[in-house]
């Protein structure tokens, strides 16, 4: 029990940074199979291994969380920010492997864009995470939140308008349901991201 | 932080009147959409209106909680209130907007029969958070509670019975697609609904 | 408020276990069903009969909750552990009712797999949560959450698998719709059984 007092504050900011960085690794990757318009093996391969790791990052934090006695801020709001975390990765794989299964690994150019939009959202969530570490930062934390939600609204818009291409053009109901779905998952990333902010809100406030 | 102590309680009720005043514009415009049979520019301008005005009553809510010391019931019950409000008004939202993308902006007899069921459980809902601000109240919430879980078993039939209706009679598979999720999307409303009242039982028994 | 105190704290575990066995029994009748290959009137009215004691089962858990006092575990823990626990019994009686309404009431050898699938990973939730009693069961306890976590990846190649065989041979758009919607609720299962564990490993950590 007296060991948890000897457990070092900074520590999970070096975990949710350790963390953040699978995240942006998955997007990056993602970006990078969608612009080559091609899903391989090894790509596959890539983007399972960093689930695998981010997987092991977001455990990592949830074992010091019930380890630690004196959390740098409230443990709800540690544990939320994890699991959001995670589910950036966790919902970029599931795209992915979504698509091998639905054989839609040919390019796309909707899912070029979005693949940018994450990627660009994914950047300004790592922004977020360093900068908790230095309350001096919080005005780069707040610009990058705001990034976030214009993103998210971005997301919004080219998912509605690729809903109605979709719909207005692909008349093959089955490859519309392909789509359909992965074009949903797309814009659920960012959906996620700005989950992040929220929650990044709440700590920064509690702490004002 | 000494002037957290200013804030006044009641304010949370104020909040949570002008918040729950929105969700019951939207369904009133839903209705009123479903039962004219037409969803034109100026109906999608209005819901688009309300959801905005709703997004910033659920934002002051936010803001608020960050800001107050002493509140009136727990802090999280408070930020999963404003949330599930929220969720009432968005799920509407998105149910006229996915109507216009998917062109089905014509009348159909299902959708006036969700609309006149959310339309009685939102007021309901709008009963029990006026009803909350004074505990004399408390059978009044209580009826409004159980009226919102019957309308819930309501929709749960009713989805039961257009799911079975759709699945036999609708013969083109994109069309069943998009009526599909719309239905889904109606009954959705009513299970948020019924999210709110557990949050408010958990408010009202804790202050018992 | 006196009597809060007298509420025995034993009591919670009992009502876990209550709960637990109608997740068990709805599991079993689920399994039944899928192997005799039938689902008539009968097997539904058992489920529904079954979700609707387990509903009976999870109120009285929120019930004793509000008038307890002192708790054996975290207020949230107690809260969230009841309804996933509510939620495994919910998403196998969804699974019934909707292959009735699509009148998918013959036999198929996923569903079979599925099911055995599920009946595993319940039972293992029902050894945890008898096991919750006494922390001198703790390493069977974790071993039956080493074993749901694996039933859950099983799922996830099940679903992944299924769904390849699903889009390649089933060329009825409305046909897969339906098959579709229905493997994945059956995985869901598996991943609200991995939540439970979740749950559990987060109190039994903050019992250490």
């Amino acid at each position: 029990m007296i060991l948890r007092f000897f457990v070092k504050e900074a520590n999970f900011f070096d975990l949710f940074e350790k963390q953040v960085q699978y995240a942006v690794d998955a997007a990056s990757a993602f970006k990078e199979m969608m612009s080559r318009g091609l899903i391989d093996d090894a790509a596959l391969r890539k983007i399972r291994d960093i689930e695998h790791a981010g997987d092991d990052a977001t455990h990592m934090i949830f074992d010091q969380l019930n380890k630690t006695f004196i959390t740098p801020f409230d443990r709800e709001d540690i544990h939320a920010l994890a699991k959001e975390l995670d589910n950036v990765i966790d919902t970029i794989n599931t795209i992915v492997s979504r698509m091998v299964i639905y054989k839609l690994t040919a390019g796309n150019k909707n899912m070029i864009e979005f693949s940018l939009v994450i990627e660009e959202s994914v950047s300004a969530v790592a922004r977020v995470i360093k900068g908790m570490r230095d309350m001096r930062n919080l005005s780069q934390v707040m610009d990058s939140c705001v990034e976030i939600n214009r993103l998210e609204n971005v997301g919004d818009s080219m998912r509605d308008r690729v809903f109605g291409e979709l719909f207005d053009t692909e008349k093959d109901p089955i490859t519309l349901i392909k789509w359909k779905e992965i074009y949903q998952e797309a814009e659920t990333v960012l959906d996620i991201c700005e989950d992040v902010t929220h929650v990044v809100e709440t700590i920064l406030v509690k702490q004002a």
